[in-house]
């Protein structure tokens, strides 16, 4: 595993000692760094349904670690009993929130750990590898993305981000901020321009927190000035992350995404999607098929603020999330290296030529 | 002059008895509704500049009755000393806000109408009057944009719109929402999606506020999720009001106007300016030469919020607006029409023909 960490704190983490998991509590940077002890099956899922721990990624290492802990503290005294718990607790975790496919994937994986019968210790100490495995292949996965988009950039370029797919969006690296992390590392300097990513301000509060750590010349704009920057010249790669892929490629990521992409296209500037090959779901065809969470107008209204933002009672629509049609993508930027369009075969050929499995 | 006024009160106005300017505070709503009853040019400006009054049209109207008022108040005894105050309250009122070219238009008018000489209190009183001209104008001029808007849009229509271009952007109907507040009048019903318009939010505060008002289906979204709404079908027209229109038909508005463009572009539906004959500037050649504000970095990271929005120190680019190149323009509905391209001759045409003259 690599040594560098922007933030000298993984952003998921298990602490080994009392059994629980451990998160930077995102809704307060950057005001406040403040790390949560987790080992509740309630408070775990409020912090991922809150967004106290977002981000694709490390949802899913964050429901991995957080399924161990709430069976390493559950009262189960046999095997039937684990099982009906952990089926339990599985449930309650998948809820949390329906768009990004590494929740999913991440508790598929748990029990897949555990299908082979075994005592509550035995069932247990499988958990707990399966846990830290996936973990550890965020963090390579994440390396591999850096190094795979670093290929893409250029010294000094400019480079537009939206929402947070960094460092805090994983455990180490991030997916979309991995090329910039790793370039810094190899003496790189780029120019950052990050949306501010209304309604939760991910791209303002974190992304400019986690590149502001680690160095990286910073400009925070709101999500209406991308095109202007575009249009400056600015930008000469603009690098997003992903919460789901299709099989064809459209991509659902924080909503906004499309609308940068269409921009970039009309720009002429590249758009790439940095993508653990944990988010793209060959069950799903195309975007249409990817449910997207709405979120409570409040978001809009009035998180955030000391005044109204809005008329009281006037309708929101509150997306989370947005998908950005293949047709827009230039590449996607996997652990796996760089797919360019058609983008259904290099999936699958992808898939197939790895030694992992698809994700179910 | 017509009846209808939504908020039952001119967003800019003469109080003739204590001879004040009036104005809506537009940074109060839509949580507080004051007047501000304003003489002093100090005041006057500031109120400009911090938004209080904002909108093109209506900066124009405020500026040429705080001219008057000012004057109104002035201690000038003779011609000479009434032309020197004149001229530094100009100057002053003029540097207020740069991009909006009504600003400059309504003060080289208020010029012209004492260009004759006279004693301190003939030139008054032609300042009077030519304020109150500059006011009917608008309320007029909106009434015919609303009209001719309308011959666009169907009953039941779901439209865009971006910032504020409504009433409180004019002294009534506005310019934008002009067609919606003319169709509500004659019994149309309409679906209107204001984008939240970072970072000041004039589209949730304010056009929100004056559409439901009006009784209209109204629903706020954060500026990135306009791409979402268009993808969803929701919406078949934009319209947009404009600071300046140069003579290719480049339009200066909001920061974010551009971006809306490119995806009306992209989603096939139409994108219409709604511009009053006064902000069209022919002569700026194209948005190129059209100056853009820059504002504090303040607005992005701190205004409005209870805690940082963004970490201490880092950079902000925050332009107020930004220019839509005429191809992204289905057509220009003004007080005179609604003109298509190439629009240069259509512009040049439209002057021609009309009674009055070029702004200068």
């Amino acid at each position: 595993m690599s040594k560098a960490n922007i933030l000298h704190q993984d952003t998921v983490a298990l602490d080994e000692q009392t059994g629980a998991l451990i998160i930077i509590d995102q809704t307060l940077l950057p005001g406040t760094v403040k790390l949560l002890s987790l080992t509740e099956l309630a408070e775990i899922r409020e912090a991922i349904y809150l967004l106290r721990v977002r981000g694709a990624p490390a949802i899913g290492v964050a429901a991995a670690i957080g399924l161990y802990v709430v069976m390493l503290h559950s009262a189960a005294k046999d095997e039937a009993a684990f099982r009906e718990a952990f089926a339990a607790a599985k449930a309650t975790l998948a809820a949390a929130r329906p768009t990004a496919v590494n929740l999913c994937w991440a508790l598929e994986r748990m029990e897949k750990a555990i299908k082979r019968g075994g005592t509550p210790n035995e069932l247990l100490a499988r958990l707990h590898d399966e846990a830290l495995r996936i973990r550890d292949e965020d963090v390579r996965v994440c390396r591999a993305i850096g190094e795979n988009g670093l290929t893409l950039l250029k010294d000094g370029d400019g480079v537009l981000t939206h929402c947070n797919a960094g460092q805090l969006a994983t455990v180490r690296y991030g997916t979309a901020l991995a090329p910039i992390h790793v370039g810094v590392e190899k003496g790189y300097h780029f120019k950052l321009f990050t949306d501010e990513t209304r309604p939760l301000l991910q791209g303002a509060r974190l992304s400019a927190y986690e590149l502001m750590a680690d160095g990286v010349d910073t400009t925070v704009i709101c999500d209406n000035m991308a095109s202007q920057v575009m249009k400056n010249g600015w930008v000469q790669a603009v690098l997003v992350g992903c919460d789901r892929v299709a099989a064809n490629g459209d991509t659902a990521n924080k909503i906004g995404t499309s609308g940068v992409a269409v921009l970039a296209k009309h720009y002429g500037v590249p758009f790439y999607v940095c993508a653990p090959f944990s988010t793209i779901d060959l069950r799903v065809k195309t975007g249409g098929d990817i449910p997207i969470e709405e979120r409570p107008g409040e978001e809009v209204t009035e998180m955030w603020y000391q005044k109204p933002m809005a008329p009281q009672g006037v309708k929101v629509y509150n997306p989370a999330f947005d998908v950005t049609e293949h047709e827009l993508i230039t590449a996607f930027i996997t652990e796996r290296g760089v797919l360019y369009p058609p983008f259904e075969p290099g999936f699958r050929k992808a898939f197939g030529s790895s030694e992992g499995e698809e994700p179910v």
